[in-house]
């Protein structure tokens, strides 16, 4: 299936579900609200479905206050497309209700798509679904608003961290480029995305920036956070997301550790830069990930979790 | 002057020096190096001079260990282009030399250059000079190699604040989509460009969000940095740049402060998000600046010039 598939299936069809997966990010509900908003303009009906809540901070997108949830959702009547999901179990509580939809159709940017909709699934290697649907607007003559272009450059911003992730091509960069046309005022827009922090996330980073320890000649750098701390601070454990990279930011540092109290258990982050195999050592505490970025959980007190890390990323380091 | 006169000032000389103007920055240093890189290949001698010297974290750009300054550096045999300099006395003490060159052209983006060289000067209201030079080898049909590539990208980037300033064009996407072809490794730049800090900016980093004041509601954040914590952080007041930004960064704060403490004074930065005019406030007290971002420096002890702009934000924010 490609573009062209995709095309055809929204001219087909005159009544749609646009399906966002769970835990929605920047680049599923920016590409279902500017297809939407794209598909209002042709004089079609559609209407965007997500399992959890639009997150605060996304609350700007066109339409952003359409989306519903497991509330009252009606069966579909005609069309589901699912938009970024990786399967359709990404959208969690919603399937029972959406499976049962007379056509199915999937655009989506993950390589392990499993191709499952009744209807056909356009997959490719892009790096953010809201390239295609950038694609598909310009192949269906849609008009491109102002609003459509703010939500389709949040997809491709975010989904590739402001153009500084490995996915980030120069497609990436061109999409961007014409939505550019459409007066984005993008300092606003970047602030939003990627700068603004509650304040309790604030405290967080202080917190691990002014208790983190340099070990190894500066090398390795590592910091505990207790549940004690996160109260403190007034954060969740979702907001330690992303601490571990200020530990790795300070320049002397080639591997980075955070270790997290979680009930009763201590769960390790490590990242590296160039030469440390992090993956190598959560494997052997039955973890697992990447050259360069891995994890795994440790059954022990938080301090001596902290410890345990230290020694074994000291001997990586060597 | 245009792109022609620029690429003819080019082919009618053999020898250059390319003069980056001082505290050089990304855009002058990536648009030098990455012009005398393609000069070197089209068969040219070419130099770039600096009147300061090659920051470290720009220490990868393509030539960099070539760079001279003002020691021993010899008259211009020919020709000098003044790349990025918003006019010539942005040589600093390199300009009694440079202004004996038989020849000079200038290459800038600066709206206000006064356009005061020998041979031309081609000023374009891009993004960054970087742009410029990459249309010039262009029109040249000169190589753009991976170094050559790298550097380009850098003036792009680092000018346009990673693609956020409100000088970031269309344009500015389109050429770092050609640039992309050339194998950049944007996760790696990234994090040298935008994320590398040293440990004394990281421990700032933790006075000021530690030691942050949230006042009206937490509209306003203020902060004050003693000479004793910059000692205790063993960090300059150079580093202090862009400590107000993770203050305005808290998602509740309009306004935000920051008062240094500076040989017997205080200096005061200033920015605000969307109501608060800080540019009036600044003003107040001898200052200036836009409405968005100001500063003015008070002849008071630290606490009280802190206090002093707490109360003036807090009538301000009113």
């Amino acid at each position: 299936m490609n573009l062209f598939d995709a095309a055809s299936f929204i001219q087909s069809h005159q009544t749609f579900y646009l399906a966002a997966h769970q835990s929605p990010d920047g680049d599923t509900l920016g590409s279902c609200l500017a297809l939407r908003a794209a598909l209002l303009e042709m004089g079609k009906a559609a209407t965007v479905v997500c399992p959890d809540r639009v997150p605060a901070y996304l609350g700007f997108l066109i339409g952003a206050d359409t989306v519903i949830g497991t509330d009252g959702i009606e069966p579909p009547q005609e069309a589901v497309i699912y938009v970024d999901c990786a399967d359709h179990k990404r959208t969690g509580a919603l399937e029972a209700i959406l499976e049962t939809a007379p056509y199915a159709f999937c655009i989506d940017h993950h390589g392990t798509n499993p191709r499952q909709s009744k209807n056909g699934d356009w997959v490719e290697n892009v790096s953010a679904t809201g390239e295609l649907i950038l694609r598909l607007l310009e192949e269906l003559d849609a008009p491109v608003t102002h609003g459509i272009a703010v939500a389709l450059y949040t997809a491709i911003a975010t989904d590739t961290g402001n153009f500084s992730y490995s996915n980030t091509t120069a497609d990436a960069f061109s999409a961007a480029a014409k939505l550019m046309a459409h007066d984005i005022n993008l300092p606003e827009l970047n602030r939003v995305l990627f700068r603004e922090i509650p304040l309790s996330k604030a405290k967080l980073i202080a917190y691990v920036l002014g208790n983190m320890v340099l070990s190894c000649g500066g090398r390795l750098n590592t910091v505990a956070v207790s549940e004690k701390t996160l109260r403190d601070c007034g954060a969740t454990k979702e907001e330690c997301e992303g601490l571990i990279d200020y530990l790795r930011d300070v320049d002397s540092v080639e591997a980075a550790c955070v270790v997290r109290e979680s009930d009763g258990v201590a769960r390790v982050s490590m990242r590296s830069k160039r030469v440390c195999d992090v993956a190598a050592v959560a494997k052997r505490f039955g973890g697992g990930g990447h050259l360069r970025a891995a994890g795994c959980t440790l059954e022990l007190p938080l301090d001596e979790a902290l410890r345990t890390m230290r020694e074994a990323l000291t001997e990586a380091l060597q």
